[in-house]
């Protein structure tokens, strides 16, 4: 997905594993976009004014027990305002697109890379915060603007690391759909910081589901399908270069079952005529698609199970990001003692709206 | 399968909740068959003398603690010598086909419904001791003669409760594959003796791990397939005239995972054109298959999953049902706490050999 992603390159210089410094593209900020555009919230304020960390979204002391179907995710986002980092990319889009269906108020500011002008979707016109701008006061005055602010972040790899540092460093609770950068530095980062946030390299809320019962079951039942041969079938677009993630995570669940298999026997589909013929992917997603086949057979060729899920488009994971903030929203209003949730933890707290 | 089971009709008429009668064709018990065939270590005693009732293999004092993963089911048979009730069932010569390719010893004996001269299956001939003998005594005779001896059970659904009560007094530990019969008494039976067995209705061990998987997903992810439609389709062969037990079980799954969807939206195939040509189904197995298809499409069509569980022949229930008794021969050997089993304890035990 980071080539549908690539949207916002920062511009921000880390300097040390914790502190950071900002580089900015002229030696002064120049007066913010909104500044100029009649009719913008920002614009009605007359300075800069540092907002009040929201120290109420951390959680200095805490425990990280799993919350099992505590069903505390439906209705809630309330008052909450969603930042999407950033509206200019696909995915940006389609989450905006996603949460207004589920009618959570969108911020009309967000962070970018290149210079942009401002994007309407739906009912919401949003500012975009290029890099020529200072990221921590535009930080601090949204969230003055918007005390119940949360992000969600599909920016780029190299981004995750520093993005998550500048939300740390304002207190707000974010979900990181991005792939790629340092993650154990970035989980330790939330961790340690106490901040509320769902982390997760997949979205989509079913696959995952459907990826955590495969791993249920080689973890709870060793060796059941031992002795059996396994075939394994994905295809994307063609510009994916490497094999999926996905597969690979269910392929090692099933070598806990007991099938010898390795990685590299997954077969790749990326010839486009392929995709269409064999693997009936719709023409008009040839170019966003994940479909996957799992087949396994007994050794007297009598038994035979076959998984397949298939995914066109980027709805699934959309929806799943929204459904991981309003989990989030939920968490936080509720007061929940766990602050960094992964995508099991999203659909273990039940049906979001 | 209860048709193809219909092979040991039992004449044991019960009298109480705990004790029972044996009702024999004639007053007096004739001689054993075995009396009659020379070589038969039956043959070589001059009396039915009753053997200790094995109570090595009942627990007195236990816990019900589940013991996952405890990787105690390899390598178990030892001197451990298996009873098949009855070998003239299909399902009967399946086990015991299956458990010689495993190397596992089965007893020249076993119970069964009408008068039937011995088989020959493999390297054992099987004398069946018919209802005109007492069972008592038959069971104390080769109790005597193999200490260690574990039952087999597939006969018929109204010998369920009384076969195992005479599994129960007389010590004998065993599987219950037959399906049918008062299954809670059965338990408390069992579980209130004390006597190591496994209890199933679904033998088929992978089945059992997709079954469980799905219940899992359903416990664990309430409302993660929210707003998804269900197709689901099933195949048997056109004498079984329900809806399968496991398409019904795995519906429910669906239903904990926010799928609206009736049991008897369920399609039965039952049409054997239709079973070849479009569920394609092998010719040669359109008297014995089970044929499952769970079809799952997102609101906007953009997402689909297909699981499918396809079962040709007795291979699958003979082979897992082995593994059950290896499974419990190892549980015993090793002093397990837990006497009574279930498949998925089975399957959680680890694999086989």
């Amino acid at each position: 997905m980071s080539a549908i992603l690539a949207r916002a390159p920062c511009k921000i210089t880390q300097t040390s594993r914790r502190g950071y410094t900002t580089r900015t593209t002229a030696a002064v900020a120049p007066p913010p976009l909104a500044a100029r555009r009649s009719g913008s919230a920002l614009a009605q304020r007359s300075s800069f004014a540092a907002s009040k960390i929201g120290s109420s979204f951390v959680q200095t002391t805490r425990t990280h027990a799993p919350m099992r179907s505590s069903r505390m995710c439906v209705e809630a986002s309330g008052d909450w305002v969603l930042m999407v980092n950033d509206v200019a990319g696909k995915m940006g889009t389609a989450v905006v697109e996603a949460a207004q269906a589920k009618g959570i108020k969108i911020a009309p500011y967000c962070l970018t890379g290149p210079k942009r002008d401002p994007i309407t979707i739906g009912d919401v016109t949003v500012e975009l915060f290029d890099t020529s701008f200072d990221r921590d006061e535009v930080m601090q005055r949204i969230k003055k603007e918007f005390p119940k602010l949360m992000v969600i972040d599909y920016t780029v790899p190299q981004c995750v690391n520093l993005n998550a540092e500048l939300y740390i460093k304002h207190g707000i609770p974010f979900v990181m759909g991005t792939t790629g950068g340092d993650r154990d530095k970035l989980l330790a980062d939330v961790k340690d910081a106490g901040l509320f946030a769902v982390i997760a390299p997949q979205m989509g809320k079913q696959v995952v589901a459907f990826q955590a019962a495969m791993k249920i079951m080689g973890d709870r039942f060793p060796g059941a399908f031992k002795g059996y041969t396994l075939k394994v079938t994905e295809s994307h677009q063609s510009s994916k270069v490497d094999t999926s993630g996905t597969a690979k995570a269910i392929v090692a669940s099933f070598k806990d079952m007991g099938i010898e298999f390795e990685e590299s026997q997954i077969e790749l589909v990326r010839d486009p005529k392929e995709q269409v013929e064999r693997m009936h992917v719709p023409e008009e997603h040839l170019l966003g698609h994940a479909y996957h086949t799992y087949e396994l057979t007994s050794p007297d060729g009598l038994v035979s199970f076959k998984f397949e899920h298939n995914v066109c488009g980027r709805s699934i994971y959309a929806q799943g990001t929204v459904d991981a903030a309003l989990c989030l929203m939920s968490k936080i209003d509720s007061g929940s003692e766990q602050t960094l949730f992964n995508m099991i933890e999203v659909l273990e707290s039940g049906d979001m709206r």
